[in-house]
């Protein structure tokens, strides 16, 4: 199975331009044969906490997963995207959302480990548990920047059978150790592909690291094999997945070794 | 604080041989500035499950936690090493222990996943929970090789303060991506420095990776930081700790951001 990242530059509170840049890519990901196109945390749009919380209201957002739809079946490849969503109490959740290439919504996840204080400025955090869904042979997942940085979560997540871990992420250039190891040690440990979808770093971005995001997308196979690895700026990150059968009979299988019921006795 | 990894080759089945070395290398890394020594996974008696099912007796290793107490007293610097151990009801365990530089014992672990078949011809695997001990201005706890590819028992570690993993090990050359991953990983998401000492490769050593040891003993610190790293053959690798205090005020704190009561109301 092959699948696209856009790491791509997001234009702050623009959701149309955004938009037609998801249906750009998921059209040029189609062509490159990819099944699926995975875009950034918030890229619908743009990653901009501080600017979101004047920004958003229910009715302004609640057209975005239509939207994403209508772009999935157009381009006929499924989609997935990071975007705000409303909840009935009118707060905000860091969301994702997986459309197949009919359009036809298979999985929504709302992000449970916000990061820092701007992102608490718009949104609140979710306490929902994870889902996995059935797509195309695999079985998938999502989890949303900071969320990956645990380990709990994407463990539950590799009990409940997924094979593809699907997180969209905006983080700054000092954090590249994320993509670099812990991304990495998610899919060596939980036996997962996890694929890593960044914004790109803009060509204006200041020198200091921590001013603008980091790019880096990765795509992790098992034992934390990088089966694609994006630079720094714009990129349409091709990555093709191993079969789900392919584990050899050799490498250590985690899940299987893992001893939950002694662990459970050490408290 | 500075620590010192023996990275060599024990001899099987020559626990003389292989306590002389630990106590030369114990000297050698206290005249480096060193404050402890770390040696592999089973090295007092070479790691050689299959030859040590036939050979281990509670009587025959008796000694070794008394002769590691004598190599710290006399070198003046804490040993931390592999070895094995008999329980009362004559199973054996892979155990490590931590001596302080009077000789007094201060940590005692016993290997809780075990690895393959090898292993369990001579072993059980322990079901006690690690502990952690405090020992010139650190919180000290083991693991054990393939303990500390499951996040589990070092997240638990970390629960209790830990803020130096020692583990010993013994992996072959198609591992790697256990100290460049997963190793740093445990430090990175726990945000302590993990020590990771493994046998040297032997210099014969076979061309297939699978067959001997890998070497690339590993100290890693905040964010996964590499604070040394060995390359194959024989190395006394020396590393510089962090004060336990350097975390920067910008970071990612895991133990204080994860949301354990949330994963618990997932099952």
């Amino acid at each position: 199975m092959r699948i696209a990242l856009l790491q791509a530059e997001a234009a702050p509170l623009d959701p149309a331009r955004n938009l037609a840049a998801i249906g750009e890519a998921a059209s040029a990901a189609r062509s490159a044969g990819a099944e699926l196109l995975l875009a950034p945390e918030l890229f619908v749009t743009g990653y901009a906490p501080r600017e979101l919380a004047d920004w958003l209201t229910p009715e302004r957002i609640a057209p975005f997963p239509a939207e994403l739809a209508a772009l999935a079946s157009r381009a006929g490849i499924a989609i997935a995207a990071g975007f705000p969503s409303a909840r009935g109490d009118r707060t905000f959740a860091i969301s994702a959302g997986l459309w197949d290439a009919t359009g036809a919504e298979l999985l929504r996840y709302e992000k449970v480990h916000l990061w820092g204080a701007e992102e608490r400025l718009a949104f609140t955090p979710s306490e929902a548990a994870p889902s996995v869904v059935d797509w195309n042979g695999r079985r998938v997942a999502f989890q949303i920047c900071y969320d990956i940085e645990f380990p709990e979560p994407a463990r539950r997540i590799a009990e409940l059978g997924a094979d593809l871990l699907l997180v969209p992420t905006a983080i700054d250039g000092e954090s590249a150790y994320v993509p670099d190891i812990l991304v990495r040690a998610r899919a060596a440990e939980n036996g997962m592909v996890v694929a890593y979808a960044d914004h790109a770093r803009a060509a204006d971005a200041p020198s200091d690291p921590a001013a603008g995001f980091a790019g880096l997308s990765t795509v992790a196979g098992l034992e934390g094999a990088l089966l694609a690895r994006a630079g720094a700026g714009p990129e349409l990150l091709i990555a093709d997945l191993p079969d789900v059968s392919a584990r050899p009979a050799a490498g250590a299988d985690y899940l299987r070794d893992r001893r939950p019921e002694v662990y459970a006795g050490w408290r």
